[in-house]
């Protein structure tokens, strides 16, 4: 069993590092908010004042925070995980975030002797505690291979994508489509329901038909009713939208799908919904196509 | 076992008939070009010389055809499949054809005395040929009950979707979808690519991630190589898309994606790929990003 | 002086007959409403029961209507304007129809000795009124000259474009730019009202920049309040769309911005908007800006 | 007549500068590449080595550069432009950058006790040279009114638009409408070319029609030839759009034609047409219909 550090014990992070103690390692985590962090202390977990704090007593540490800026407060500084890391220790970061704040992140690693991976996952907490998610990984394979037992026991799908911040950048490239998937869906329903079919079999004959991605079976039935707590809210949605349309610009892949559905989420922000979960967009086209 | 009639047995079609067949029941079929059902009289079907004389022999008459305009060939007419109906027989329509054009059949095969199912199916061939194909109904769900045992012999999952006309607009709005993933896909292996990962470890991780949609998967991989035959060519797809945006407008549905898609197809078409799988979007995409 | 015939004298058919009477021409007029053509009755015009008395009586015969069903309608049959038309007779429509049918109505025309030329209008009634209104011709060049003199007493601006629909084809061209202009003209408007400019100051700047066409000029104060009447209503402007969608999609053109209009007017319809001024596409933005 | 500073004399900067001079004011002026600011030297402009120093040696001081970040270059820090104002003085930038940045930029020059304005212009190098170009203004009224006399010797339009920032956010929202109205008229352009219609016709009738605005009138001719040197290029386009995109994104308005006409600019990137009057989209759209 190995020492583990968690920094960012939200509600996805908060159950990975329960997981990962579930599996026997010790884990000292970081948190802003303590007391959320609360439930796992009581699990038995150490919680530390600074995420550097958490970095020097661990083997790996592991961090999933809300962005780019919010990474950059972590990791960076002389409280910062990068600063508590010392040869042949591993950091692992599981934000979606720039890639290119993460390859920068990753040099400053190396500087310090240790090693940093990328590894960003696709699934939600349900993908997560049905023990089927899905992490692509980021940085020297070698690396990888070395906490490859770790990071199967939080998901038990790997897949190596390539150099540090490319995995992030897959994530990202995925997350594209998810936002995508969830308007063209929307567009679906509704013109099911203008013709008189109930929405609720229009979702039932979708969620059967070869639409029904895994994303499209869990947020589908939200056409229906929002969860009251958003799984992934339209802000963080349109911050990855944001990243997936700055790396096309600078790489010159037009991502025209992307660009539209971004517009929809401003429109998402512009009726005030910008809490509850993307899945949102349904509404606002519904609110254009006079029915709510 | 029942006296079966099955009318287009293009591709899908003749499957459908000789899993029909396989069944043990008793099939009569037609096709516009006979050589090409001659597998299936190899196989003991009984090929007649009008779409009418099927609709005779049978109890419950089957077909499949590529749109509204030969749809109107097969069923209207002195030598079309209504002309052959009578108090008791069912006609149940496969195609994916205008809403409109359906319910117009409909009604006229009630003044025959029988009844009509517009009844399109969600999948490919794999599909069926795994037994998984989902079928949506529409018409008179007793009659849909009475013609189950048959449809189940088809695909396992049948939804009752509603009246006449409505499970053929159903799948319409089903197939928009498929076509904006499909591009929506393409935005995410090209933004992967242009960042140095190679297409095949972004296709690899898309078909893990939460977007993989049974026609992901199946449909994902074609980026990597278009099959010899489409499963779905440029063309078929366009003329759903134009069925979805015709109807969008009529029932004053907008559908952002779906048109943006739509111009897409337009553009594999002015590049000459009308022929190749609706999956070769991807191209047209990779085209102007400058890297094909 | 000629003997002319006006088929269709609505808004601007009206307008235009009542300029040709003005400048010396005998008037036969046709309209399907009779009690608003009473008007150029009044003036002098000679009113008939048939659109083909109208072009039975006349030298050149006119017509405008609203699209390519009125079009076949007053043209073709035995009441139509071809069955009036005879050798040296010629035959100029100007109403904005499928480019298809216009081209079909020119060969039944010469078949009966007579020529046609598709003659549309770039211009609203003030534009007509201000002596500035721009013509389009489509046809035979030298048919174009013998009737010149004429066209200019309704526009001064003629520009021959080529063969028999096309001109009519170039008039749907340009109409897809003034629906884009003008949903292009709204985000204008609203980001910079939302930035607490403002929405005068904002029309004010922006029809004094070079963004001003013409159509932006007279149609931009709409956005601080609608015309009573529409000069040119979102069914028209849709209808126009719809042609060029049409004929990009037969001639394998993708027209990204004029797909995406035209769902936004779609969205006007859907929230009742179907008879005001296209402009409203300005209204339907700011109603998901959440300021309306 | 007045001493007057000039900070960034290229293509239009240069010939603002020139103007002022022949309208008899005294011009100091500075540019980061000396020799381009020659043939001003060469007319009686005094050059400096700093920002500052233009600053310091007038009464009103102008800047005009190519964005957010050049506009800090000059104005910032100790040799910019600001360390160079003082009690009574004015400084006008007439760049279009971040209106945030602006803003924050006119905080400091009251912290010196000067007044800034931002004063973009609506018009290029030839609107300029006919005297008719328009200024936005945005800052204090009463400061505009104070170097109003100067500001119409440079354009007769003045319109003041608002607070500091507010005319560079207008600039912004006139300058989305320039690209789509062009990636519009590139359809109207290529609708008709593939009907049949020479591309040099179809440009003559929308140059004659109400879609003709200036911009069209000017730029629209680019389809039949680039000019040798960019008026406005794509990069310094899709620059304006994405201040545009993010202002929209800030101020909750989504901007669906702008978002679309955006990744076209990428598509031009992509193709290696970065450099180019931004009217190439002309020739991406071409590239995809198949005729280039």
């Amino acid at each position: 069993m190995a020492k583990l550090g968690y920094v960012g014990l939200g509600v996805m992070g908060g159950r990975i590092a329960k997981r990962l103690m579930d599996a026997g390692h010790e884990v000292t985590g970081y948190n802003r908010t303590q007391a959320k962090a609360q439930w796992l202390v009581d699990q038995g977990m150490t919680l530390v004042q600074k995420p550097r704090a958490a970095a020097e007593a661990s083997e790996v540490t592991f961090s999933m925070v809300t962005g780019t800026d919010a990474l950059r407060v972590i990791a960076e500084g002389e409280d910062g995980i990068v600063a508590g890391l010392g040869p042949g220790k591993v950091y692992v970061d599981m934000s979606t975030a720039s890639p290119a704040v993460s390859r920068g992140l990753a040099e400053k690693v190396v500087a310090r002797g240790a090693r940093m991976l990328d590894a960003p996952v696709s699934g939600s907490v349900s993908t997560l505690e049905e023990g089927r998610l899905s992490l692509m990984v980021g940085g020297e394979e070698a690396v990888m291979e070395r906490v490859r037992p770790i990071l199967e026991q939080i998901g038990p799908k790997i897949t190596y994508v390539g150099a540090n911040g490319q995995a992030v950048l897959m994530k990202i490239a995925t997350n594209l489509s998810l936002a995508v998937q969830m308007l063209a869906f929307s567009e679906s329903v509704l013109l099911a329901e203008k013709a008189g079919i109930k929405r609720e079999t229009a979702v039932e004959v979708l969620l059967n038909s070869v639409i029904a991605s895994p994303m499209v079976k869990y947020r589908g039935p939200f056409v229906l009713g929002l969860p009251e707590e958003a799984w992934f809210d339209v802000d963080m949605m349109q911050k990855d939208l944001l990243l997936a349309l700055e790396s096309g610009r600078e790489m010159h892949v037009p991502l025209p799908t992307t660009a539209l559905t971004n517009e929809w989420l401003t429109a998402a922000r512009a009726l005030g919904l910008e809490r509850e979960d993307f899945a949102v967009v349904f509404h606002v086209l519904a609110h254009v196509s006079g029915i709510e």
